[in-house]
């Protein structure tokens, strides 16, 4: 019977969750709504079910080996998701004992980034690396530092916040949904490039077709296109979101000297755009020791279906784990 | 016979060299000038020289277990030290090499602030800690960071230069010995404080004894003691280097989530009038999540024998791990 690992994405507008072999190949996945569930114990009972319905469905039988979730603010010490900012369940909502009253298995609960960087080592591009970071570039910027082959949790299973340190201390500088000023992920994120754009656009008088949408209905993709269409605007705003990212993925190695840094997500696609500026920044503020040591690179896993792949990598990294 | 570890403390200036049992008592210690040696070589032979004699010295017979060395870019993966900044040594010197062919014992070598921190968790106020990080302020400002029981060396061994992470980027900022501009320890440091201190000379009409002092001849323990008199430019430099430091200590925790943070050195000597400042910007900068976790504390190693203690210590950590 073939061994897979359950892989739980929850975001907050849906939730994502697939079968997947050690290969990483996704035998099958189904999505349902975050949103829909106020209750937690409601939402958990309704994934449970899903859960038996996607397996019922697979094309072949399967040995479930565990559950890796990856939640907003999940704290892999206690399975639980605390004070997330971007899900309606406030406190703290302890997810791995739900889930376990519909379902016997090994549940593992981190935060996305962490499953991202899990799944990096397991099926990407971080293969046998030892030492390495990834950053996920989303609505918000979030890190997974993996250490020694283990991902660095910290003293409260909180550690790799690199979104939250601050490049601007000082209110007058941009205000954080963490309820602080100047974090990196204020100006380094899909909205930050976006805020980004609308302070360049408030300091120049150049043209530019983003100055016809609104700050809601405009994305990052927008802010992309218009960038490969030659807009100067839009450039200079992926540029300045480089620059600001590579300073500070230059300070992530003089805390953790990692191998490489692997950029993921949706910000991550824009290629080069984000690249280039990142890189330039980067290597500018390297210390030199670690200059021509450090990889900095796009992710191995570009699927859509990347998130939910990484939370199943949490599973088999405590399989292999178990096994060794 | 009592089981004892060499410890070695390389400065520019002076090394240190001591007999540290497991408790932390030292059985003897010894100095020489290191700015006497252009050559490491001969320097090694002096070393080995004078480690014989105060072996010899010593109250009893001991037998020594190791040796751990702490010296300024110290590479623990190789033995080296690789392009110190503050030795006269050009290059790579292979010193645990050339101290094997003297003295057959387990050689470690680590930079200083890793030396503390080991020294900090085998006998200071770290024991039984886990996850903690050390920050160094002497002449710069170093970190060593402990993960689940073990120091964080990173992939090339230079992780913990936090030193060098970036506080104010661009080169109208203030010129680091690493070749950049703006790292932290251009502000926080004994050196760092007399620059602050110039800075508020110069910016103020507001007098202060130390306007009589050069910028040679003064010190940073001159600052502290102006400031205890009431000096209100010299508080006032204390208080922005406690500022600076308490917010690049808060993404410290952003990215390791440590239990607590340790002041070690010189400057960490001048007690509340660097902990205050640091302490409120610590609250003030720390993530929300973090708040009321992450201890910052004075360091339990406080004697002027810190340094080779620390790097006595990295011996003890190897035979420990070596006997668990």
């Amino acid at each position: 019977m073939r061994k897979v690992a359950l892989g739980i994405d929850i975001g907050g507008t849906n939730t994502d969750i697939a079968f997947v072999d050690r290969e990483g190949s996704c035998l099958g996945e189904d999505r349902l709504s975050t949103s829909d569930f106020p209750q937690p114990e409601v939402f958990v009972a309704a994934l449970a079910e899903k859960v038996r319905l996607l397996e019922r469905s697979l094309p072949e039988p399967v040995e479930v080996i565990g559950i890796g979730i990856g939640a907003p603010m999940g704290n892999i010490n206690k399975g639980t998701i605390e004070e997330p900012a971007d899900l309606q369940w406030k406190g703290i909502t302890p997810l791995a004992d739900l889930l376990r009253e519909h379902i016997d298995l090994p549940i593992l609960v981190t935060n996305d980034a962490n499953a991202a960087a899990v799944g990096e080592m397991i099926y990407g591009e971080a293969k046998g690396m030892k030492n390495f970071a990834v950053i996920t570039l989303g609505t918000g910027l979030g890190s997974g530092i993996v250490i020694d082959g283990k991902l660095l949790y910290g003293q409260d299973g909180f550690a790799g916040e690199v979104g939250h340190t601050i490049v601007r201390p000082g209110k007058t500088n941009r205000e954080c949904g963490c309820g602080r000023y100047g974090c990196l992920e204020t100006y380094v994120s899909a909205t930050g490039l976006k805020r980004t754009l609308f302070k360049i656009m408030s300091d120049s008088i150049e043209p530019s077709e983003l100055r016809d949408m609104s700050f809601n209905e405009m994305t990052s993709l927008d802010i992309a296109e218009a960038a490969e269409r030659g807009d100067v605007l839009a450039k200079r705003a992926f540029d300045h979101t480089g620059e600001m990212l590579g300073l500070k993925l230059a300070d992530l190695v003089a805390h953790t000297n990692p191998e490489a840094i692997f950029l993921f997500g949706g910000l991550a696609l824009a290629k080069g755009l984000i690249m280039e500026p990142t890189q330039r920044a980067f290597h500018d503020n390297l210390l030199s020791i670690y200059r021509g040591k450090v990889k900095l690179l796009a992710s191995g896993l570009t699927s859509k279906s990347s998130a939910v792949l990484g939370a199943s990598a949490l599973a088999w990294d405590q399989y292999d784990a178990g096994n060794a």
